[in-house]
Order: C-alpha cells, then structure tokens, then sequence
C-alpha cells in the first residue's frame, strides 16, 4: 500500500468543458418526441433547450406511470460526493439497458456559478448540455422568481408608504428583497431614506434568489391554480394588531402568478447521451427543501419507465425533506433511492483527513486504507437507516475516481452486505451510460423489488414533535433544545392552524449533527433550535438548528473575474 | 361645432386584449424565412418569438441595403401620442404597398407595466405579439441587463470589502445597483450594515434597470467585441487617488459580457399583419439615448426594403440622439424620418387645457377648435425644424382618434403645407396597414427623395458647447447656465480625452424648454444644467437639465394589484 504523494488527475473542469464542447445536441424536439409528448408541448428556447406546456400533463393522463428514484448521498464533504453526476449516469446507465430514462435536477443558482464553484451539470461523460445556458440564465426562470418576489417587496413597501389597510407595522416584516448574486453588501441595509416621498425608514436584507419561499413554492406546486393560492398565502409581516399579513391581502399574488407563468413550465435538455433532462426550480437545500419541481417529476413519471430525481445535501436533509414534503405536497410515492458514497468520503468520515472545498484533497486521504473506509462507515450505514425509516431498501451507488483503489471498494460492498444492501461502483464520469450499467440494473431491481413507502411522521403531530422526530430518528440525537421563543411561536401556529405543515431543519449538511465538525454519525448531542419561520406559502415550518447563510459573498478572486470571452467570441472559464 | 360633453371611446385597452387574444401567429420560422435570414441564425424562444444569431449579420453582408426610418413626434402630451402605433402601423402600409418592412422598437420596462399605464406594444390593429410576453420577460434581456449591472455593483463592494487594488473611494462609488420594478424604498439606502463580515457601510441607490448604462451599451454596441470593450470603460467610482477606476479593473467586464450574449441577439417577433417586428434593448429617453439597439438595425436593413424605427419622446429629445448618438455609433444614415401628431396634442400645446397622465381628457379638447391647432402649431413647425436641421424633411403622421374632427386634420396639413411637409392622417389603430396606406407611400417618397443628413455637431466641438449647440438650436433655448461644478467637470473630461463623445441632454420631454408647463414652442429662456455625468461605457456625457427620475414608485392603486389569472388561467388586466 504505497502512500501516493499527489492526486491522480481527475477529469477535470477542463475536460469537462471540452467534452460538452465536443458534444453534438440533438434537436429537442427529438428529445421530447421520444418521450411522447405532443408537439404543441413543446417550445423551443433556443437551441436544446424547449419549456414544456403544462398541458403535457394532462396530454398524458392515463399512461403508465413509470418508477421514482431519489438519489441522495452519505453526509458529504465540502466539495461534494457527485450526486448529479451520478443521477445523469443512472438515467444513461438505463437507457443502455433499453429503458426510457428521464433525470430532474435543480436549475443552480447563478452567484454561486459567478462566485467560488462552477456551475451544476454534471461532469465528464455524465452532464447535461448546454452547460453555459443552464449555468447562467438558462430559460428566465430564476429571474421570474426574482422578479415576482421583489414584486411584492416593492408593494409591501408600497403599502407601507401609502399607509393602505391592513396598516403593516414596520418593525415587523418579514418579507425581504432578493437577488440572484454574491453580493454581502445587501446583507443589511436600511432602505426608505430620503425625503417624504420616498417610502418609510427601515431595516431591510437581501437573500439569493434561490433562499425565495417564492421558489420553494414554484417546486411544489402542482399546477398553475395551485400555484396562484400558495402565492397568496405568503406571509410578508404584521400589522398594528400583530396579525399575520398575506400576499394576497397586499394584492400581489395575481401579478405574482402572471410573472411566473412561463417558470412554471419545466425545461427540457438532454444529457450528452441524448437522455431526457428536466430543469426546474432550485430551491435552498437547508431553509427550504432543496428539491427540484414536482411538475417536472409528474411529467418525466407519465413519460418515462423511470424519473431519476436528486435531493440536496445528504440523506438526513435532502432526501427527509423529498420523503416529508415533497412527496406529501405531490402525492407520489418512490420506488428506490441510491445512496452516493466515495473512497474520500468515507475515509474523511474516519476523521483522519481535513478537507477543504476549493483546495487540493490531502495526500493521506488518497493512499490506500481500506480500514478506514470502515471507521468512517458509521455514517453511510446512519444514512442507509435514513431511508430505510421512510421503507425504501436503497441501493449505495460508489461514485469512482480515478484515485481509488479496489480493496476500499471491497470494503465498501462488505459494509453495504453488512446490512443487506447491494452496493455498485459506477464509473459514469469517466465513461457515460456504460459506466453506471450495474448501478442501473441494482436500481431497476430495486424499484422492482417490495418496499413500503411511509412518511416519517404524520400531519397530526405536533409542530414541535415533528422537529424531534426528525432531530431523534433521523440526526441520531438525544432530544432538541428549543429556544423559549421559538417553542412559544410553534404553539401559536399550532392553534392558528398551521399545526399539520411538515418542518424542514435549517442546519449544516456536512455532519448528521448541528455541528459541522463531528463526522461519522455522532452520539450523545441535542439539536439546537434557536428560532422558527413560517413558510406558509411553500406549505412547511422551518427550524434553524445553525448559521445558516442566506446570501453568500465573493472571495477575493471570485470566478467571474476569469470568466470572459475569446478572440472568436467563445465563453472562457465558465464550468 | 357642437362640443362633446365626453370622449368618444376609443380602441381602448380592452379592445387591445381581444384583438391580440383572436389574433392568430404565424411561426416565427415563417417570418424570418421571409427576411431571406438562415434557418440557422434564428432561435425560436417560446411561441412566436425568435431570438436571431449575430451570424446572421454576417450572412447577410452584401446584400442592399434597405431604407432607414426614424418615427418621432411632436411634443407629446402625458400620455403619449402614438409613436409606437404609428411605427408599427407604417410598416405593415408598407408592406401592403408590396414593401419588405420591418420595426425595430425598444423593450418596454417591467415596472412601468406593473403600475401605471400598462405595456408598449402597440394598439387596435397595430399591435406586436405575443403582447404578454413582450409586457413582461420577453425572452429575459432586461434581466440579463440587470444581472450583468448588479454583478458589477457586487465585485464593487467586494473591491471595497477586501480592499482590493486600486482602492476605491467609498464616497466617490458612482456605479449604483438595478431592478426592473418600481420601488421607491431602494431610491436612498445605506448598504454594507451588520459585521466586519458584511462589507463596507455607504450609501447606494437603486435605479430602474432601463436606466442602467448597460442598457444603454446593449443598444449602442455593433458587436460582441464591441459590447466586450464598452463593459470595460465603465466608470464605477473614484480610487483613494482621485482616478477614475473601470469595469475592466474590477474585473467584472468579461463576465458581464458572458451574461449579455444571449440578450445581445435581437428579439423577432411579428404584427398582427405578420410584419417582422424586432424588439431589443430599452435604454432610458432622458439619462440615455432612448433608442432600440444598433444591432436590430442592421439586421432589419439588410433583409427589408425598410426598417422603421422609433425613437422615445419628441423630436428634441430621441430624434436629436437617434441622429448625433445612435447613427454615430452605428455608421448609419436614416433616409426618411416621420413627425406623428394628434389633434389632441396640437390643441393642448395651444395652452388651453390641462390633460393628466391617467385621467380621461377634458371635454373642452374634445371640441371642435381648428384655431387651436393653430395656435398648438409652433411646436410642430419648431420639431419639424428639429428634423430638417439633421438634413431631412419629415412626413407629418397624424394619428386619428374616434373624437378628430376633419376641420381639425385640414388645419394640421394647412400648417405642415405652410413649411412645405406632407402630412396625411393614419388610421392605422382601428384599421391596421389598410389605414397607414396613405402615410406609407408619402414616407417612400420621402425615403427616395433628396436629402443630405448631417449631425447637428461635430466630433471636435467642445463638450459644453455642443450641450449649447442643442440647447439653442434644437430647444430653442437663449443658452445654457452650467453650474460652476459642471463646468468644471467638462473641463476635465474634455482634458481627460472625453471631448470627443456625443452629448445627451436629461430634461422632461413635456415641453421643448426644461420646465414641463411650458407648451407650444417657448421662447426668452436658457437651460440650467446642474450637473453632467460620464458614460464612458455608453460613450456619451450627459447633463442634468431637470428632477429626473430613475426610480418610480407605485401609486395607491398599481396595476399590479389588478393583474391576475382567471379561472382557466388566463391572463386579466395586463396590457
């Protein structure tokens, strides 16, 4: 087991910008014609990329309903353990297999992709195209959730100046303003300055569009009515009185729905082997639910034999959340989810190696040691448990890379076997469809095989026993400490009526814990709740459990200072 | 001449909606195979809308080149006289008279739309389709504009967070941040509040995003490398040293270029008689040039016989740019330009009724009064001057309304005659190109007749002077009292290798002098420019004649809170 001083080169952000450059779209229209949908569907956004009318689905009612596969993830580190690209390759995985296969991801956030990471299409053989579009504004629709929240915050505001009834209370808005941008400036600022005629003196913030309860509600509503409600329902502060003021009583929720007509409609682009890919909606993974839309699925599940979709972060945040709130809002149920794990994850969950996102992975953590693979394992096997309490039996997915060495796979299968579940290492980065074939036949068997489907707690219990039930059975902690305010807001909900909402738990997805640095699956903590909101329109109450950022900032060599064009006009470092 | 006691109705709002709802598309395809442009220069982006590929610019080298038109107006009242009616109707005259013709119009702003007066796509029967996407996102380039401004005000505040190098002045920041609403609130803030984290507190403004100098750029670049330089002139602030520090030394420049690709391509799109129509970029009328974008209208002169275009306000404040700021960026001579009047304008400029922006007209200006139009005259006799004073003779528009009384229309071609102009009545509002027919013949003979186009200053005349070159001979002003800080700044500027850009005048476009009560075509007064301003990016200096507005503000009662969806989900109250 000779220490290995380097990294092996990966594929690489390079290589993956010359393989989607060297890729050959197929017209969209083909894409969606294989899939059956009708061709009024279906309109073109340039090239590869087509919105697809909501009249698809009711075009399609009646047809098979394929199977429904969440692929979440072990708790990863900080560069993340490739759930996209895993997702992209199972559906070519199947394909290869002769089945019809659709993957439905989140449309990334563009300060992100502008800041410190890249964009989130995938990587080498396994990416959806066209990477520059999806990475920046592919079809608006990021925009239309901007604009339609910043449209209500200009008439809360409005409301406020004019002193229109209900009377807002100024100390009490809830309601902040938005931008899809790095931009720490906007954390906190005073607006309303100026003379008389230029609104009221308050306090105020900026989040990144995709923090938007506008966007949670675009990923769960079911349809356009649906959506016109949940609109109506937000919450956007106080009165004098200290009652709860809505969108609609500030009358923007009709205007609201029109700016979000054509977002509604998910997008349709495909993966370089020409596999149907659904964009849509990308809502935060911690705050808000961090699933993409439920249209989406609808679609790819009257279409296809199987809808592959991605849940956020690792299983105890994105996949609870896909299990308790989105599967609760759209009424489906899953046949199987994958659990992706890889060498470096498991081993960095040993606590032997420090990682860093953005820095070079350490030089120990790339040497052969299957022993650790085991140490760290308690945290995939927590994760395993983590589906398995909502009745699914997952199947782990090990993501290759070009570093790992076969004796830690072997481990990884032996711990996998140790609890019955079948494990695949899946080469699809490096070799498309025809590396994730035996993932794929384990995933078909599985969504084949018995399950029994069930939501982790019912709508009847209590807010807060819901927020421990969660922190208990899925965090493995020994009980929550709510903060007395917090506890005293869930029971004015409670008797409000908002009692039977599903929560969702603000806390770090880099431990199963509230704290970032405990790895594996830590024992003997409680989880912190320091305050609770109201999603009202989204349909959830959120707990923080962390210090959760809602608006990121640059470093001080943020990405689009490199970003640029050619001599022949060819976007550079954009990845 | 009985007077009537009210307006009669005229093709209102609603007629607009159901002209446009049983309006039936062509394929965007179609319209474009028409133009001659190749199938592989045109992006269709959603139903009947086209985004077209700047190859096609190249494809198209060599071919005739077609006649350029500029639609302007007379003074106009607050609510508009009709100019993009008239543009719109003109072409489809043109084309019933066996023309090519195409309209090249600005994209109108999102926020206006959600307050007061609704969109900008025309009336009756000439009218642009889809209207409801062409109100609202179209296919995202005011977004785009907005994200690319906004990026640039992030890397600012993070230049100043981590005191990047050159450090900038935070008290000399001039570069502000956008949003495509009307928000009153965002006019004064203070940014950067909370921690050390949080970067650096000042103060910052917002601006509607059709006043952001990116805008302005969009317009005026004539290529993806143009538009790529112009980013990196951008002035954003003053360094510790008192020197001015760009966009290319922010480093933002390249990026923002990546986010405008997309909106750099123009928008086509179709009339109701199936005229191609292109609508691209929006800037401001008084802070910017008011202009559609250069790049439209290359395309548009490479494949129609004509290419009608309109520039904002009267012929005092678009047309002057059209022809000193946009031609000279672009390299084009118009051949033909068009003055649109109403009966209602030239009674009002008699000084005799007061009209409100909003708010149905007295019944006194719906009288029978051909001597008011007569005494209204001198504004039409002093913008027709304006026009000949760039080397063309205009063709008078006049824009009928149900209420026009035929003494009235005698009147108005009497006074024209009087200088030797044409003018012909077109009803192309109620009766679509069938209606413009007389206007679209007396504009091709115009377009073929003698003229001699000159710009109203040269290159080398000293900025100051040429502020007064248009403020006397086109304002009709006695001269120009430059506050000593503005003259002061000329002086720099002029020292600094700016002396050689065009000029842009801010001042209300309700009257030809800067106070907006003053009508007809007023005399003994001299034109206060308080302060002068640089868009270097744009390539134009331009001066504070007045209190302009970059950021509106919602009234008790926006449109918004009227817009919404019915039961079958379609769209009420936006036009």
């Amino acid at each position: 087991m000779a220490p290995q001083a380097t990294e092996p080169a990966p594929i690489g952000a390079t290589d993956n910008l010359s393989i989607a450059r060297a890729a050959r779209l197929w017209p969209i229209e083909e894409i969606a014609h294989q899939l059956g949908l009708p061709g009024e569907a279906v309109e073109p956004y340039g090239r590869g990329i087509a919105k697809l009318d909501l009249s698809a689905m009711k075009a399609l009612n009646g047809h098979p309903r394929g199977r429904y596969v969440v692929v979440t993830s072990m708790t990863p580190t900080p560069p993340g353990e490739g759930k996209t690209t895993t997702a992209i390759g199972l559906v070519q995985g199947l394909q290869r297999l002769g089945h019809t296969a659709t993957v439905a991801l989140r449309q990334p956030s563009m300060g992100p992709t502008l800041g410190l990471k890249g964009g989130a299409t995938g990587g080498g053989y396994s990416q959806v195209l066209p990477m520059e579009r999806i990475n920046l504004h592919l079809t608006g629709d990021l925009h239309a959730v901007g604009a339609a929240h910043n449209l209500l915050s200009a008439m809360v505001d409005n409301h406020l100046h004019h002193r229109l009834s209900p009377e807002l209370d100024p100390r009490e808005i809830y309601w902040q303003r938005v931008i899809d941008l790095n931009d720490r400036a906007l954390r906190h600022i005073v607006l309303g300055l100026g003379g008389r005629g230029d609104g009221v003196a308050r306090q105020g913030s900026f989040e990144i569009t995709a923090a938007s309860e506008v966007m949670a509600v675009l990923a769960l509503a079911d349809s356009l009515a649906d959506l016109r409600q949940r609109l109506g329902r937000l919450v956007v502060g106080l009165d004098r009185e200290g009652e709860a003021v809505t969108a609609e009583q500030i009358g923007a929720a009709g205007a609201m729905t029109v700016l979000l007509k054509e977002a509604l409609k998910p997008n349709l682009l495909q993966t370089l082997e020409h596999a149907p890919a659904l964009i849509h909606a990308g809502p935060f993974g911690n705050i808000a639910h961090g699933n993409s839309s439920i249209i989406a699925d609808y679609i790819g599940l009257s279409t296809s034999d199987f809808l592959i979709t991605e849940a956020g972060f690792g299983a105890d945040m994105g996949a609870e959340r896909f299990f308790n709130i989105k599967c609760r809002a759209s009424g489906l149920t899953p046949d199987a989810a994958v659990v992706v794990v890889t060498v470096r994850a498991l081993k960095y969950h040993s606590g032997r190696h420090a990682v860093v996102a953005g820095q070079p992975l350490p030089a120990s953590l790339l040497a052969e040691h299957p022993e650790e693979i085991y140490e760290g394992g308690a945290n995939l096997l927590k994760q395993i448990d983590n589906v398995r309490a909502h009745g699914l039996n997952p199947v782990v997915a090990i993501n290759a890379f070009p570093g790992d060495h076969p004796s830690e796979y072997a481990a990884i299968r032996d711990l996998a076997a140790s609890v019955s579940v079948r494990a695949e290492v899946s080469t699809h980065v490096r070799d498309g469809g025809g590396g994730s074939q035996a993932l794929a036949e384990a995933v078909a068997e599985a969504a084949e095989g018995e399950k029994d489907f069930r939501f982790l707690y019912s709508d009847e219990l209590p807010l807060a026993s819901k927020i421990e039930r969660i922190a208990t059975r899925i965090y493995g902690a020994e009980g929550v400490d709510f903060a007395p305010q917090a506890h005293e807001r869930l029971n004015v909900w409670q008797r409000q009526g908002y009692g039977s909402l599903p929560v969702c738990i603000a806390k770090t997805h880099l431990s199963l814990s509230s704290d970032p640095t405990r790895l594996g699956a830590p024992a003997g903590w409680r989880l912190p709740v320091r305050e609770v909101r109201l999603s009202a329109g989204a349909g959830f109450v959120y707990a923080l459990a962390g210090d959760i950022r809602t608006m990121p900032g640059f470093s001080t060599s943020p990405a689009a200072t490199r970003i640029d064009i050619d001599e022949s006009g060819e976007t550079v470092n954009l990845y």
